[in-house]
């Protein structure tokens, strides 16, 4: 270890949850003081705050203002900034608490779902230079025309990985897990810790459903290359790593498999073969904010009514969402005379992500024979370069993800 | 009226303490805009919240650092204005939010009892004028190093007339009760409503208990001349105006009659009557935060030990700061060997007040026999130009205050 070093610690609102909380973690940051680190911590909103910010405002409004919005919800963590700095001055350490406001962290003004564009260290770095720890309210920034402004989900790990993109720091993210796992614990028991993994394979888990982390911020990590550790608040454990492929000794072929059961199927027959089709039906979808994940479209074959060429898409969607994209394609299915709409529920993606696929062959094989073995059927498949997703029956899940990890090994 | 005049409309703790009273001072809000005003609102944290912060501090911290005490405690006015501008865009209302920070309301960086510098009226003046309600966080302001600061009691107030100040606008103060009353209503059921009273008035009545609005708020007001209405917010009622000398009609000898039952008399026999004693004494209670409100010295005389000429000097404090001035009278008592130290717990303070006092004669000699027919004995007296207070036996306050109300027609 560096002595003087800058680390920026990141602790999600679970870990501030209650005053208790706040001095545990008071006592981490100030263990890191003690071996000569200097600390900038990045905080969330303590616990349901922001839950109950949200049932205050509905209270007020069905459709609260979004600015207002975000002026309410930055309340929350500058709640914890102030109470976390109180518990380490408690602690005889020197401390000083910044808003997004008071840091310049600003943002392109985007309510409630705001990117950073720019961060000052002048404050954070005169705080350091004089012993101080800086403690930050994460999720918030003020935009050039001084509007509050929050970075939407995983906004706290963003502020982090941005503070330690500009400070050229360390990066350490606290969560409630112990880090990124091979499988998911609950599901494979013998699932293994990853001690080091790339941007690239963090992003494709996150997107395959591992929840440890937002895409965004990974993303984030990876534009300004900041590596960074993701570790157990409550543990002294090592976490996993997240750095560059070029940090990574050994690049394994399949790194993990993960399992995303919020998933449902949507098939949409007799679509007529001409461009801007799919188009006008995704545009529908993503105008209304759903996001689709897969999509597969059969080649063209003739419509047994008119002769014409038709397409049969299917693609899926959350399934805390169907209902909305069943309502959407509903209109889009009359406008377009589309002939049926079928919609499956019970179904499950599971991934495995790698980035050492790129250069081996037959691994999608491998994992389509260890499923047929297994007797379960794959109803879709999507890859890309570093990831190979299958969409199964729901109840098949935990079945799949245990033949998968003894298969590849994880 | 005239119509797109600029007012400023404050609402305390009490008014915004739930979505309905937000709600309904939303309302209020709207019917000055809609009547053709311009308003910008003051508001204060929703009702027990600022004491709910100052709960969480205490389970983090038994003396919680003073920056993050108001760090903390500026996240209730924040709240505020988030949700109150909700509801006002509810109503179909333009309207924006501004914290202290945003509002660049530059306080002397005094944490917890912030003095303010200066107002930025440039970002009321362009919301205002493109149509938008502005709602402003009371309480609170940023000091020129950017530490977000609060005012200290009737902070909010203080806001409003600040802001009154700098946009030369008329300013109502809106409170739970209906005015200000020539006594306490409570005791008094035939006092009435003061239509008009002059700041200095209003300043007297505010150090003789009258517990509407706090002096500092006042002073400020008559530093600026700023004349303001003290109004109920769920009543359409006129409230009471207060504003210079020069702009009252009728300059009444005695305006109003207050009662304070927080006191207590501290007498301090055997004082050596060299200079600075007193200053000692004082000092002492002083560096602690107690306030002295009364003080009274009798002229020298011999002390029967050592024959040295001794004085006697009696004083109030708060009745809930007597313990506190005990103890440190205790200390001093034994560093300049005081003989006695004799405390009065049960006294309470009748005052009555009014600006024409000052080329009126008499008026003492009516207070103290009207007192005296009613066999009120009076224990201390003090007065200024215009007001005369007298510390009586706690028992008898409503019969003072009565008799007084009665004697001079109140």
């Amino acid at each position: 270890m560096k002595k003087k070093e800058v680390i920026v610690l990141k602790f999600g609102g679970s870990s501030v949850a209650n005053p208790e909380k706040i001095k545990y973690v008071a006592e981490r940051v100030k263990s890191f003081a003690d071996m000569g680190y200097k600390p900038v911590v990045v905080v969330s909103a303590p616990g349901d705050t922001t839950d109950d910010l949200i049932k205050e405002a509905a209270g007020i409004s069905a459709n609260p203002h979004v600015r207002e919005m975000d002026m309410l919800l930055a309340t929350g963590e500058q709640k914890t900034i102030a109470l976390l700095a109180m518990a380490l001055w408690d602690m005889g350490q020197k401390v000083v608490s910044f808003t997004g406001h008071q840091l310049e962290i600003i943002t392109d003004g985007n309510f409630s779902n705001a990117r950073i564009k720019s961060v000052s260290s002048a404050k954070l770095v005169e705080a350091l230079k004089k012993g101080f720890v800086a403690v930050v309210a994460g999720f918030q920034g003020i935009s050039l025309k001084g509007e509050i402004t929050t970075l939407g989900r995983g906004g706290s790990d963003l502020t982090a990985i941005a503070i330690a993109s500009v400070l050229n720091a360390r990066c350490k993210i606290f969560t409630d897990v112990e880090g990124i796992f091979t499988a998911n614990p609950k599901v494979y028991a013998r699932a293994k810790k990853i001690d080091i993994i790339s941007y690239d394979e963090m992003l494709e888990m996150a997107s395959a459903g591992a929840g440890v982390m937002q895409a965004r911020a990974v993303e984030l990590a990876k534009n300004r290359n900041v590596s960074f550790e993701v570790a157990c608040t409550f543990s002294r454990k090592k976490g996993t790593i997240i750095c560059g492929e070029d940090k990574l000794l050994e690049k394994l072929v399949v790194r993990s498999v993960t399992e995303d059961r919020d998933q449902a199927k949507i098939n949409v027959s007799g679509v007529p073969d001409r461009p801007g089709i799919a188009a006008d039906i995704f545009e529908a979808l993503s105008d209304k904010n759903i996001c689709v994940d897969m999509i597969i479209q059969s080649s063209a074959k003739s419509s047994p009514e008119s002769g014409t060429p038709v397409n049969d898409i299917s693609f899926t969607v959350k399934r805390s969402e169907l209902n909305r994209a069943r309502k959407i394609l509903g209109a889009v299915r009359k406008k377009m005379r589309l002939r049926d709409i079928l919609v499956k529920e019970n179904i499950a993606k599971v991934s495995i992500v790698g980035s050492g696929m790129k250069t081996h062959s037959g691994v999608a094989a491998r994992l389509f024979r260890v499923l047929a073995k297994n007797k379960i059927n794959i109803e879709m498949i999507s890859t890309s370069e570093i990831k190979i997703s299958c969409v199964i029956d729901e109840k098949n899940t935990a079945k799949a993800v245990k033949v998968i990890a003894k298969e590849f090994k994880l």
